[in-house]
């Protein structure tokens, strides 16, 4: 039972701050990771403060993990020690369910197991990539290909998959247009990915601040969702829409925006229930739906197609004792566009 | 400008009586209408009474129209005298946009025209099918095979492409599970036709009342959705929901009855804002989407699917003077499942 240095949340109220927790002893089918970098994803502060009820303390988060291993069981065939790997969301599930054969773990019937404030099957808690090490199953483990850097090859863990994910399910390529609603970390990465996918991309954000880079990261257009001219001219534009946004949107405006058969995908979701009018789902036959992360096949699809188009998310690299300080930057939007942790500070 | 007896609602408070309108003269691709039977659509109810506001009165009901050709434009190339039709919802559209051009007139960028309480072009009201007869384009006509009577054929123009249009974009068929949500008169069509498409079918309804019927006209599984046992035992069960109910569901229950990849389709839609949480479309990457009728190909190709299958509506025949009465019977729920109007009575 390797003891490990971590960042971890002793409770709801308290900020984290430096301890160790214990690993479990690396099992048959486990490798060992050293952790380099962990991207600080907004469900790690939902989560760290319990926003979502039953946290379980102390809460080591982070499921945007790169790194490389240290070490590997004895039966595992698809890792050696010094290869570059990665851990997103999820490190066990049933293996059994009708989603898991489909490699969409992620809704493992079942259950999946989240990378942290999450419980083994054995009912130890999970913890996650704020932490020097950690030891993961090597079918729920991540190659990361020699092109990505790991310090931005971190977020694509999470922020990557959960964007790279709905595109891909529904289509976005070339003669697609798709319009991807916020600039924050999710809605970046969204950007980039889809524009390497071949579609037309339009950013819609709150205000112009972040035109520039939305432009340089592969957008064509850039609109201000404050403006509501915004609504008028985009009319029926768009084959696909992206929300990557937490904030209730008023989906009635949004569903005007795509075309016949559109769909309007959300990865982000407020607490509350939202409200909209069936009348806007009739008309031209659009879709709202949800996605959620991605499976593990599909993670490393996304990971290598990254690496393929020399995707990495933007980043602001910090040293562990900011972590605190780098969650009042993300609750203020205050990052272009993700922080990640060096774990050599920790 | 032929004048032709009607059944028409003088305003909205008033009930609907016996009249005449005047229909324009045949022009070049018009075929004149020798109406047979027309069907009674809850819509037509929400109309005459100005339940979506903007009503044009008088107003002649009725956009499930079967009859026989009187005479052709001399244009008319696909229709000769004798020959038998059916009118759905729409009469005309732009005939340019995207929409149009891929068949799905009902999305028409430029407004389709209805059946009824519309405008022409010309800006002449549109009046429906509780008429003796109609004039209408002959690219708005549909054909109705012979094996299916006029009379049960009538409610397939609206009724039936309704529910036959979603089954088929949602890829109703051989090992899907599909549940429809009401057992009224789109209800008991979606049922036929998915069985026919080779779906297992279950009935979602209020009460056990119609489970009878439900199962004799193809479905498997018929189910109390006032039962809450109802929404334990079906969780996760379905590829597909039809809703053909108007009033507002508790969308998060009925979401949590698909499977993973499902999709909750609305052919019906109350006139207030819905409220769900996007939590439930996340969680198994889940569709919420709308149907509204069908285009004119899909529409014939749904009465050939149907005269193929011996598929016709479940109908009460009436005499004309039992049109109001038949509204407050529909507003009840009390019909089997659809009114329609014997013209020869009118």
């Amino acid at each position: 039972m390797p003891t490990i240095p971590v960042y971890a949340a002793p409770s709801a109220k308290a900020p984290l701050e430096r301890t160790t927790v214990e690993r479990r002893a690396i099992g048959e089918s486990d490798v060992l990771i050293d952790i380099h970098f962990a991207g600080i994803c907004h469900s790690d502060i939902h989560q760290a403060r319990d926003g979502w009820g039953e946290g379980i303390y102390p809460m080591v988060p982070g499921h945007e993990i790169a790194g490389t291993v240290a070490a590997t069981g004895p039966g595992v065939t698809r890792f050696a020690v010094g290869d570059r790997v990665g851990v997103g969301c999820l490190v066990d599930s049933c293996r059994e369910c009708d989603n898991c054969r489909a490699g969409l773990e992620q809704h493992c019937s079942g259950g999946a197991v989240p990378t942290y404030n999450g419980r083994h099957k054995d009912g130890e808690p999970t913890y996650g990539g704020y932490a020097k090490q950690i030891v993961v199953d090597e079918n729920y483990t991540l190659r990361i290909p020699d092109a990505l850097p790991l310090d931005v090859a971190a977020p694509l863990l999470c922020a990557g998959i959960t964007t790279y994910s709905p595109l891909r399910h529904w289509n976005a390529g070339p003669g697609k247009k798709v319009a991807v609603v916020g600039m924050g970390g999710l809605g970046h990465m969204a950007v980039r990915i889809a524009h390497a996918l071949g579609a037309e991309v339009t950013v819609l954000s709150q205000t112009l601040g972040k035109r520039e880079d939305g432009l340089r990261l592969g957008a064509t257009h850039y609109h201000a969702t404050s403006d509501p001219a915004t609504f008028e001219e985009l009319r029926d534009r768009f084959d696909l829409i992206v929300s990557t946004v937490s904030a209730p949107l008023d989906f009635d405006r949004y569903l005007s925006l795509l075309r016949t058969d559109g769909a309007l995908v959300n990865v982000g979701a407020p607490e509350e229930p939202v409200s909209l009018n069936l009348f806007s789902l009739l008309m031209g036959r659009k879709t709202l739906a949800g996605s959620n992360i991605g499976g593990i096949r599909e993670t490393q699809e996304m990971l290598d197609f990254c690496a393929e188009h020399g995707i990495g998310s933007e980043i602001e690299l910090i040293e562990a004792h900011q972590i605190n300080d780098a969650y009042e930057r993300v609750l203020r939007s205050d990052v272009r566009y993700r922080f990640v942790i060096d774990t050599a500070t920790l």
